[in-house]
């Protein structure tokens, strides 16, 4: 993915690839296709965690509860369900939160502020409690490596497909290893979507380090996407790390703490870009990358107004290079630009140079659009900052999908 | 449209209802299907006259003329060309744009400078400004009192219908009239669409009202709709006043200012609201009402996350009761608010209350939903600014339209 970066050695596997993870996941009887909706990461030894949360103000329960407890900074398993979201469901999902967590502590033996909870699906239907635990002694009974294909089912909602990846790298002569699991895919925008994303290490890592690696990797993939520029009320990133591997323990600074980091980020965007592509309807996968900006804040703002732009993605959508909506959505960033320098090429091909259309050759760019990864560059020539958001193209699909989600 | 409200009496016709106006619409070949392309409104004697134009950074050509002229405070017409938007198309742009305006002016023996210029169409594309001078000597030739109805066609891109009305309301004994004619339909967004608004009225007003009068109704009005969250560089509301009704000069105190404040209101929440239920592909207005907030600002952002949501435009599109999207899109809002406070109603139905779902009718909400019109008010109880946002839903047709909306 990161090409010649030092990102790490793809390998096998997923959150259970790292030393001393398991997980698994079942059928617990919230979906009512019969496929997993009830999905368990185990960590053999107790863990640091590190969590980052939607900015959305209203949070659902298991937000909630999950916060103040990596605010504690140490688990031993993160337990989700599908299907149903425990969102405004009041005090009775707060407790519905707790006891799904609990059902689990008591059957690992472990203390119940050690269990994380998450939650996706509908909002404000009152999560099915006895389900959940009667499905419990199966679900921690699974627990295995092999049971990280399952975990990776059982947090899906309308996801086509599982979203899981790892890397390694060496640290002082110590082998590493991240492992990542995440799921989609509506409701996805910055600052977090109902977008679930779990990582697990074996790295001796300190809980600083733990903390701000999470919190920058976020910023630069899971909230670089959009598919529909809502923003959930469930998502999070939980990031556990074990120590297993045995490694000096990375603090933040030197070599370590960068190759950690960079792999971890190359692990992020590789799940982050898989959300985008799938979801809800979208064919293609729009890379908007903006140059040229005078901060990191307009570059973003920027990108972020052409990768929602509904005329955007349908014109993507349907390879029809009608450059100017992209034109006419920098124009509609909240930021400060002077038009007669904007630069936007699609894919390779430049369509406007000061501002003003060049002609460009037609079949070209009908060509690049109909690929299945489509590159917006927008160069504002106003600075040296850059940003990049991964977008989907808006399909007819997308909207019979959610015309009757719950119905 | 109103109510109880003095909004004056609706009467017949749009911009030629007042005294001293004319109006004609013509096809000159830049639309391929032979529709009305070309539009002018004149006024028999100069007029005073006044614009809101969009804040979009990048400007069309002709919003750059015209907003220059509209400076000077008089005009005598507006020409407007649709299928062809002018913007993106550099110095030859605004050179075409002028040369338009001259050889209308040149016509009707008025300053070239007193003419207003618009466009609305593709962006990029060179306007076909000789087949526009060519179509001139018709388009003068055939203006009218009638020919505001060619008018109203003229201007008209991917809608489905014109929009116009008038409103009439007595002054001193004098009666007063107000004219408008409006377009969409698709880039509907806050702060202008690619949206064009004329107004007549032959009401003898100071300039300092006239733009009070524009700017506050705009406000309230056509910046209080939105189709897809996108914002045109095309868009501009004219006001034009030609004093012929002879009553005593409105000056913005007073009963009289009131009333013509009110009457043009009106007449805009009119077209702007049926510029949503032409909105591409949109089959339901959604009505957005946000009451309680600590701010008209707060009000307005909430509205906006809510009536802009792609999953909140689709459950209705599809009157699927997935009433915590509203819920979520409320909470994605930039506001601080307290989600245990807030309510939430579909219809007359309540949903929300403190923070919490209740249980709703699910026939009933799936009969509200089928309506052509559907509310959705949300009450966040702390404060009491409120605001009204009009959105349309979100059709697999308004995708199929912006897919190959230039092929």
């Amino acid at each position: 993915m990161a090409g010649g970066r030092s990102a790490g050695r793809g390998v096998r596997g997923g959150i259970t690839a790292p030393l001393g993870f398991r997980a698994s996941g079942v059928w617990s009887g919230i979906k009512r296709n019969r496929r997993e909706d009830l999905a368990l990461i185990y960590s053999l030894v107790p863990a640091r965690c590190a969590g980052v949360f939607t900015r959305n103000a209203v949070q659902a329960a298991p937000i909630l509860v999950t916060r103040a407890r990596v605010r504690q900074g140490t688990a031993r398993g993160v337990l989700v369900n599908s299907g149903n979201a425990n969102c405004c469901t009041g005090r009775a999902g707060i407790m519905a939160a707790e006891a799904m967590g609990a059902s689990v502590a008591q059957a690992l033996g472990v203390a119940p502020s050690h269990v994380l909870v998450a939650s996706t699906g509908v909002i404000g239907v009152p999560l099915p409690l006895r389900r959940i635990v009667r499905a419990v002694p199966r679900l921690v009974g699974r627990l295995s490596r092999a049971g990280g294909q399952a975990c990776a089912r059982g947090i899906l909602t309308t996801d086509r497909t599982i979203k899981q990846g790892a890397r390694q790298i060496e640290l002082g002569g110590r082998r590493v290893t991240i492992g990542g699991v995440a799921k989609g895919s509506g409701m996805i925008a910055p600052h977090m979507a109902t977008m679930l994303a779990f990582f697990t290490t074996d790295a001796r890592v300190s809980p600083g380090f733990l903390r701000a690696v999470l919190r920058d990797v976020t910023e630069v993939t899971f909230n670089a996407i959009t598919v529909d520029g809502d923003m959930s009320t469930n998502d999070m990133a939980i990031l556990l790390a074990n120590g297993l591997a045995g490694n000096r323990v990375i603090t933040g600074a030197g070599e370590g703490a960068r190759r950690f980091q960079e792999a971890l980020r190359d692990l992020a965007e590789q799940l982050a870009i898989a959300i985008v592509r799938d979801g809800e309807g979208a064919t293609k996968v729009i890379r908007v990358v903006v140059r040229g900006a005078g901060a990191v804040g307009h570059a973003r703002a920027v990108a972020r107004a052409v990768a929602q732009s509904p005329l955007v993605k349908t014109f993507v959508h349907g390879a029809d290079p009608n450059w100017g909506r992209v034109v006419a959505s920098v124009g509609a960033a909240p930021v400060a630009l002077r038009a007669g320098r904007v630069e936007v090429r699609i894919g390779d091909v430049l369509v406007v140079r000061r501002g003003e259309g060049v002609r460009a050759p037609k079949r070209r760019l009908r060509h690049v659009l109909s690929q299945r990864d489509v590159a917006l560059t927008v160069h504002l020539h106003s600075g040296r900052a850059e940003a990049v958001m991964w977008s989907a193209d808006l399909s007819a699909e997308y909207v019979r999908i959610n015309s009757r989600y719950t119905s």
